[in-house]
């Protein structure tokens, strides 16, 4: 070995401790890295404990010297079959479980929208009847059936017939002079056009919907023994019950929301009172 | 009116279309702030329009004057009884529903959790014995019984009891030299102090709790299959297949834990290779 390569492993210092050989005869000291002159050596143990705050106790990070980049060339000693298999399953079942667990959310929905459905079928056609049904019917069919139940209220719900029907009124608002005896105020021209209402915030009108069209079908079952009890078969009379509210809850919509456009186009600014002027 | 009032009135200009009297003798003016000079005056029509771009679509947002800062009074016609009760309706509505969807969730998540404690009821005592128990049961106890199965699994599964057994094992490692025989590397110190492997990530290991909680049924009763099968009593032969299951899983993980420590231990930084620093 070159004197002077045999001068500097004399005088060698770490980087991190300090110490040189004098200091501590048994270290173990390594050259991690392209540096050289002082921050060419350094303890093996010195440097361990200084990757492990680098990787922050993930121990697959990779580690470079801060000065030259150069990476550290880690080694880990070699795994055995059992350790290798277990490693392998272990980082299986970490990839696996947010999709199972995703699975388990949305069988829990399923789940949910099927005894829905079910409940629906009794509570709509009558319970005894409903279970005959159910019991007669193919299970393949009931298990994609039953869901579709609350998934088709809920489009129902979302189709807002009523602004259409908003729309054609104000557009043909004036030509409805004879309704005005009916609903005054309904053909007069508004004298200024308000500005288009900010729709509900959407997690509200999400769960407006949710809850409008699961709350249905019991809404429907309830007008429908109010308004048409003289109907026998409990179908028509829930299915009678259900047009009815849609249509009733329909034009209280219409006209609340008519009202609320004729009260924006009416608003008035009023002039600043006077005495707070002098 | 005095003379320099009417004067102002005269020459009165609109600070959002400048339009003055000459330009159009039939636009309604209004004074709606405590601004003084050519800010005074504004078209009704157009402070209207200004409003509305302030409020985007807002209705019920106050505006103030931008220079005086006055709020400015905006009134609406009055409400009539029936649209009063809508509103009030409306608003009802609005604020229940949130409420209401996340009782939905709620529920759907407490249903699947009873359906899930009638199925692993099934499951370990065995089908016909599993549904004689449910019938025989008090109702309510079963809508509160059923999904604390799930509930005390989860918890179960949270125990986190290898890793007590790896403290007790690093602790007293050195005084089990017995063990080596059976675990070679078992006892012998350690070089080095590995830094404490970040746990997993939350969203992982909260996915892993929840899969291997609601799955350990299954694999007790197969376990149980496999190992008792000599056992007659279903509920017994799966207590043990479960017993067994997370003895062995668990020794498994202990040792594995405890290898990838010792493997963490002796790691090693290489020195950087000569050829490359010619």
């Amino acid at each position: 070995m070159p004197d002077q390569a045999l001068q500097q492993m004399l005088d060698r210092s770490c980087w991190v401790c300090f110490a040189t050989d004098e200091d501590d005869r048994t270290a173990e000291w390594v050259r991690p890295c392209r540096c050289r002159g002082s921050t060419k050596w350094v303890h093996q143990a010195c440097l361990q404990r200084w990757v492990d705050e680098k990787q922050r106790g993930n121990s697959t990070a990779r580690v470079a010297c801060p000065q030259c980049n150069a990476e550290y060339l880690i080694v880990f000693p070699k795994l055995g079959p059992v350790v290798y298999v277990l490693d392998l399953a272990d980082r299986l079942i970490s990839k696996a479980c947010p999709f199972a667990a995703a699975g388990i959310m949305v069988g829990s929905i399923y789940w949910t929208a099927v005894t829905y459905g079910a409940v629906t079928v009794m509570q709509v056609v009558g319970h005894k009847e409903g279970l005959d049904v159910m019991e007669r019917a193919d299970p393949l069919f009931l298990l994609i059936g039953l869901p579709t139940i609350p998934v088709m209220l809920i489009l129902g719900k979302m189709i807002r017939w009523e602004d259409y029907v908003l729309r054609l009124w104000r557009k043909y608002s004036n030509k409805l002079q004879i309704l005005n005896s009916i609903f005054p105020g309904i053909g007069c021209p508004v004298p200024r056009i308000p500005a288009e209402a900010n729709p509900l915030a959407d997690h509200v009108s999400a769960t407006r919907i949710l809850c409008g069209a699961l709350v249905f079908p019991t809404i429907a079952t309830i007008v429908g023994k109010l308004m048409f009890s003289s109907v026998n078969s409990n179908l028509q009379r829930t299915i009678l019950g259900g047009i009815a509210f849609v249509a009733i809850k329909g034009a209280f919509k219409v006209y609340f929301k008519q009202q609320q456009y004729l009260r924006q186009a009416h608003r008035k600014i009023l002039n600043y009172p006077e005495q707070e002027e002098a």
